[in-house]
């Protein structure tokens, strides 16, 4: 029964995504296959422009959406408008309820943090936009200085590369660190292990 | 006359490019408007899909595509059948040929290798398939340890995450390293700025 065992992990499009948010994850768990299946997800199937420009396809409109393991949120711009769309905050929270971990990266994080889901849970974000994340949440437990923060089924990651890193400590919990060192090793990846490492936390004057 | 030196990116994409040698470099170039622009392209335009699974909408086919100032081209397994397709080979030399900046992540050099434009000169690839690439440029002076190679016009980098390092690298060659570093930050992105930085060549069995 190894098949059962293939994890599917959506990931979440909406106008104003931000690439890297996307794709730094997607290459670890992208190349997975027979581990983890990807699906993309949008309000609507179809193309879905990021805030750099290019569109990607969403195969499922959240309607049509299978379960969901895995669930990735990233950041971008289009965070600001997503905020106020109850149609995405009240799927998000459906489809939190339901998978396994729920990641966000980046500003991402502000879409768990208005729907609600983040309550009580610890969480990171973004170290440039902080405050304005931070203000989406106010019963969040928010860490200032982390590449990551894993909290039960949660794991939020800080701005745009962080995720990369997140992605390869969540494929270590599921399937061991050897795992991750492969596709890190693979994709000439400079991993960050430690969820710690933070020097834009600094930078951007949080701490 | 401030917006004629917008400078007009042409991404090339093929059936089974892989995602990260792509979106890691738009994630920095793609965070420049009014320095440059970015258009998706392919042998055909619409949709094409990743070797990861995902697709993405390229805007024009080879045909329709407008002059290139700056050309990228990712690598992928989609590279094997990529180096027996004449029309991506013409066409690549053709906009090479055009270009002031031409570019390549990961495999994606065997495709100039293969297309001969790259006779003579000094380049770099992915260090797990070198071998195989350097075998599509005899030609070539193959360089085994560099994070990312500039010979005249030419950029290529080792495999996928190197991609990034290179976009940095080329867009601190011209506008200035502030506007990197910049970018570097506002993404949490630890930038690798030594071209001979590359513990991979090592890893991989070939120094």
């Amino acid at each position: 029964m190894a098949e059962a065992q293939v994890k599917r992990l959506g990931v979440v499009l909406y106008p104003g995504f931000e690439l890297l948010d996307v794709f730094g994850p997607l290459e670890m768990f992208g190349n997975l296959p027979g581990v983890i299946e990807v699906t993309m997800v949008a309000q609507q199937a179809g193309p879905v422009t990021s805030a750099q420009g290019p569109s990607v396809v969403a195969e499922h409109g959240f309607a049509s959406c299978p379960r969901l393991d895995l669930l990735l949120v990233p950041g971008g711009i289009g965070t600001r408008a997503e905020i106020d769309n109850p149609v995405m905050l009240a799927w998000l929270a459906e489809r939190v309820a339901a998978a396994e971990i729920a990641m966000t990266v980046c500003t991402g994080t502000a879409l768990f943090a208005h729907a609600g889901v983040l309550d009580g849970h610890r969480a990171t974000t973004n170290k440039m936009m902080f405050k304005w994340v931070a203000e989406q949440g106010p019963k969040v437990h928010w860490v200032k200085e982390a590449r990551w923060v894993e909290d039960g089924k949660f794991v939020t990651s800080s701005g745009v590369s962080a995720g990369i890193d997140m992605a390869l400590a969540v494929i270590a919990r599921l399937r061991g660190a050897e795992m991750s060192n492969m596709l890190a090793v693979a994709t000439e990846y400079e991993w960050h292990q430690d969820a710690g490492w933070d020097p834009f936390a600094k930078v951007h004057g949080l701490v």
